[in-house]
């Protein structure tokens, strides 16, 4: 599926023949994600949350087999000797391919998808692909963000609830932390607090009900708060860290003084790299983590459905397509 | 001497005991910084980078005597107890007193300062008293800014060649980082290259100039470079983290996109905490740092001299008032 006049519709994938060390996976689900929307424009095939079975493998091939069951989607490829790579920080590769940057006839929105080996995960038993779908671009996101970010003892803010908040409130509960709220209604409290939400906070009035200073707040929506009600001592602790990892506008504005004074640094996370992932599909099936989906059907009406649902902020969280 | 009527003037400090655990100090140099300026307004005493002697302990002070020569003066204490004090970050303490927050009646620029034992640092006996005096907020920030940020391996810029610029390129090379030094001038470089810089670039010309990309930025002036150049994979490495030392204006804005997509972190450092500090003096005598200064006797023209070549960026690079 690819964007076509503004909207997503079926367009075969141009066949090719696998490269040596590539495998065809036939997609059984597919996440659907504002990125995705975003590319439309494009033209480009979409899709970067696909789960599926390995079909076809490349002539090079060692370590997937037909009949495996594997995720993935966002990081097509990287160099694997920059510095990045060898550090695991491949998702920084100058070489790197990931959706939306050049890899335009492939992506998860389709019958099937071609990945690198070593590209795609095999998914623990313990999850099911109409779950694991969403783990592979919000979940893995959340986790790096959290893995690089997080410290033991720190109190996490999460400020939106949809497709990566949800995840980011139960990932951040089961790695043991204080984990606050921060939502623009009220409607949402019960549902925050079932994912694990410690304490529950309505925008606006977080001066009055705030309980606890948060040292490390992750942005998951579009949405940035009141900084000048954030930055007094009540609500961002002093040496706070401030994760961007939702779309938030084309400039990101902050006061500097209360900034600078108060030792906050704003810090990013690009969906992950491979270690990250892997460890996030470990974590998620030991410990429960639990996306909450919506299917539709693998057809130009499902996914129209689909899209209606999430860009008007109704999806209860995550759009999964589903053949 | 504080702001009257927007100049800075003598102006007697109202006489008091010394509290059990303070000292008093006989001021013999005094740095200038540009923060004392920003805090001219508002009337309070100023000076935060002084040097002098001990001159009288109070009943329970242990570890100063009469006769030491000590500096110090933008962190003048903090409680000691909480969770940033007992972790070396006692900068961000909640009670902290630092310079222009609280201490309106006490300050370098003068006669004498009094100083809580415990915030103020004996001086190592090769560095002379006029070079200590910048290190006290000028040294002691690019020094914290560095040891926090600062990985074996990275390469540093360094955005602006002035008071905290000219001591950055020095503590960066010594710690055996690459220094590349971008300036909007040429003129600068025969200057730079000896503090220390590996390479030079006039800003405007990164593009053909830049010989490794940066993984450190520090921007130590006034200025924020062209993100939109910068951004760019030949200037800033991905991943790179900027540091904002300098007073780059009430809000801080930067690109969001490239900021994500390569994985840039914007950081903060203020002054520093006292075990920073105290390691800065170390690091500093045993590594041959110099602070750049230009002497002004301590009166009310020396002062109006020096505030004058400091506003009219013609100071090279740091003015220290000598008694």
């Amino acid at each position: 599926m690819r964007g076509v006049n503004g909207k997503v519709l079926f367009s075969s994938n141009p066949p090719r023949d696998l490269q040596p060390k590539e495998v065809l996976i036939k997609i059984t689900h597919s996440g659907l994600c504002a990125s995705d929307l975003a590319y439309l424009q494009y033209g480009c095939v979409l899709g970067h949350e696909g789960v599926g079975i390995v079909e076809e493998v490349g002539s090079e091939v060692t370590k997937l087999n037909v009949g495996d069951r594997v995720g993935g989607g966002y990081l097509r490829s990287s160099c694997g000797n920059c510095s990045y790579c060898i550090s695991g920080q491949d998702i920084l590769c100058y070489s790197r391919n990931i959706f939306g940057e050049g890899d335009f006839n492939n992506g998860t929105l389709g019958h099937h998808f071609i990945a690198q080996e070593g590209y795609v995960y095999p998914i623990p038993e313990e999850i099911p692909s109409e779950e694991a779908a969403p783990l592979q671009c919000a979940g893995s996101t959340v986790y790096s963000a959290l893995i690089q970010y997080y410290k033991h003892g720190m109190r996490i803010g999460i400020l939106g609830i949809g497709g990566l908040g949800h995840l980011a409130i139960q990932f951040a509960n089961k790695l043991g932390a204080h984990v606050t709220v921060f939502s623009t209604t009220s409607s949402k409290e019960e549902e925050a607090r079932q994912f694990g939400a410690h304490h529950f906070v309505v925008l606006g009035q977080e001066k009055e009900h705030i309980q606890q200073p948060i040292d490390l707040l992750l942005l998951t929506g579009s949405k940035t708060p009141d900084w000048n009600s954030f930055m007094e001592k009540e609500i961002l602790a002093r040496g706070a860290s401030i994760v961007a990892i939702g779309f938030t506008g084309p400039l990101f504005e902050i006061p500097f003084m209360p900034t600078f004074f108060n030792g906050y640094n704003i810090v990013t996370n690009l969906v992950s790299s491979r270690r990250a992932h892997q460890g996030m599909l470990e974590f998620a099936a030991r410990n429960n983590i639990h996306p909450v989906i919506e299917k539709f059907p693998f057809s130009n009406e499902g996914i129209a459905a689909g899209i209606e649902k999430l860009t008007s902020g109704k999806i209860r969280y995550r759009a999964v397509l589903v053949w």
